[in-house]
């Protein structure tokens, strides 16, 4: 009895990413013996193409995005990788190189991240390629970084550049100049998820989250689960080269900078008496943390100031899919 | 700062399910402290509308089918629910009714089988509706029931009746008589998970797995996994009084039953001397369970023999995606 090709399918291409829980992905679930005296983080996010990410990505890096976005969601709660599930809905007529480059980004970043598939299903669709990724991670009982815990007076911290994600959509769009191979594509297409960071922020950091939704809209989310306000300098916002040369270039493009999604870098609080602490793990891990702006008393409002004090006007907020 | 429509509604529609680890669903994970010395049971699968339900199937029976699948896996394994993930990608002109009777569906199914949702992502498609759930489980360490560990003279047994789910989708498709609110479309849309029978099995019944592909491909996978073969006798597999209605009505409806898909009983192996203790332990939790065969040494193949002690002929095996 030869296998179905649905199975011969998964032998050949999600096996060898399989992890040793994953029971070589042939039995009805995967068994995990969790850390003794961990506390799960657990998250799952979806993607699908031509809303997460372009329908002519190439495979390789729509695995790792998927997975990377997943483990920023890991970071931000302070998190160590365990292992993942992965739920793939594919085209009948998805070619073997498709799920080939896909798997084998898989397995980069297995290796760069420290973590194996636990297990999953694969299924056929009518619509488009549709991906979902549930990530297990752990950390000490009771420590996880959560959104509430920011307070008036506490410093609004960001790791890496902003904007590099929505600005490389733009790029891939043909919207904006710059090479499908360059920073901002690249951004776009592989996020960096702050997982070391995110550990060594715990204990100190009052409050995190990942920028995803865009830097505005992430920081309203982190003011209304702490229950305070945030004044933040357009100016203080850490821009990477290409950015900051297509801003100048156009200073039209700052909103979108603020509110465009897919940056997956760390937003956090922080009292100012941390600051140099911070700053110190941060620049001992290789990872830009920059002071952005301060936490205020008041509604759940975030205020985008200019460099003479007035108010930059936003549009939109952020993304939202509905 | 009002919420942005996507979360609006997720705090509508998914707040009312998140369980105390799901942190409201406002962070960026769910944290999950494991019960102490026990070991985590962990499936995901995907369904796809037009795929794994019919377009029009009403939400109420869509999220609880996708739930119950899952929950159909951790039965398999002997585990305890736990938890769940949920990913949900939705056309962007879905109505707040069909959410509002998805998650109600999910609450009924969450009440009934004892678990909450933990977290997840709500998304739009340009693609029909998908859905991915990750279920969380757990069993004493090491008990987990297995597909390898069946032996030549051990009984082939299934729970329930076969035949149900497919049948149940000839009738909604209209090329079968009977009611699209009667015993058979229910079981298309509404699985069983065998949970407590799956709890009871274990230390007894030395192979597990659920019935999701059809009874003849999934004994397959059973049998590779073992390294023996079955026989099994077409006569004795349970049918609903439906299924046998209609079987008796179109004998050529054999084969569809036997290799049709959504079943989701268990399948399971065990020694005859565990017989009566099975039976036994069946009744007690009023769910039948049935010696459909015997599995014997030889290559992993599956012989379905009529009562005449022919081979019954079967063309294809099961359901694959691809």
């Amino acid at each position: 009895m030869s296998l179905p090709p649905e199975f011969a399918l998964i032998a050949q291409h999600f096996l060898p990413l399989a992890g040793p829980g994953a029971l070589a992905l042939s039995d009805d679930a995967a068994l995990l013996l969790p850390p003794p005296g961990r506390e799960l983080v657990i998250a799952a996010d979806a993607m699908v193409a031509g809303v997460h990410f372009l329908p002519d990505d190439p495979p390789e890096t729509v695995g790792r995005k998927l997975l990377r976005t997943n483990l920023s969601d890991l970071a931000a709660m302070g998190g160590v990788p365990l292992g993942y599930l992965l739920t793939v809905s594919l085209p009948r007529d998805t070619g073997p190189e498709w799920l080939a480059g896909f798997t084998a980004g898989l397995a980069k970043d297995q290796a760069e991240f420290g973590l194996a598939l636990l297990g999953g299903d694969t299924t056929s669709t009518p619509g488009p390629v549709s991906l979902s990724l549930t990530i297990l991670g752990h950390v000490a009982p009771g420590s996880a970084l959560r959104r509430a815990g920011a307070g008036p007076g506490h410093d609004v911290w960001v790791s890496g550049t902003i904007g590099d994600g929505t600005l490389g959509l733009a790029v891939l769009l043909g919207e904006r100049p710059g090479s499908p191979s360059g920073h901002l594509a690249g951004r776009y297409r592989l996020p960096r998820p702050r997982l070391s960071l995110g550990q060594s922020l715990v204990g100190l950091a009052t409050a995190a989250m990942d920028v995803s939704d865009g830097l505005v809209q992430d920081l309203g989310h982190l003011c209304r689960a702490s229950g305070c306000a945030a004044v933040i300098q357009a100016g203080l916002v850490p821009l990477s080269e290409d950015a900051a040369a297509l801003l100048q270039a156009d200073p039209a493009l700052l909103p979108r900078i603020l509110t465009g999604g897919d940056d997956y870098e760390l937003l956090f609080a922080a009292p100012p008496d941390a600051a140099a602490e911070i700053g110190a793990r941060a620049a001992g891990l290789g990872v830009a943390a920059t002071r952005i702006g301060r936490f205020v008393a008041g509604d759940p409002l975030v205020t985008v100031l200019d460099g003479q004090g007035g108010v930059v006007p936003l549009g939109r907020g952020g993304w939202s899919h509905f």
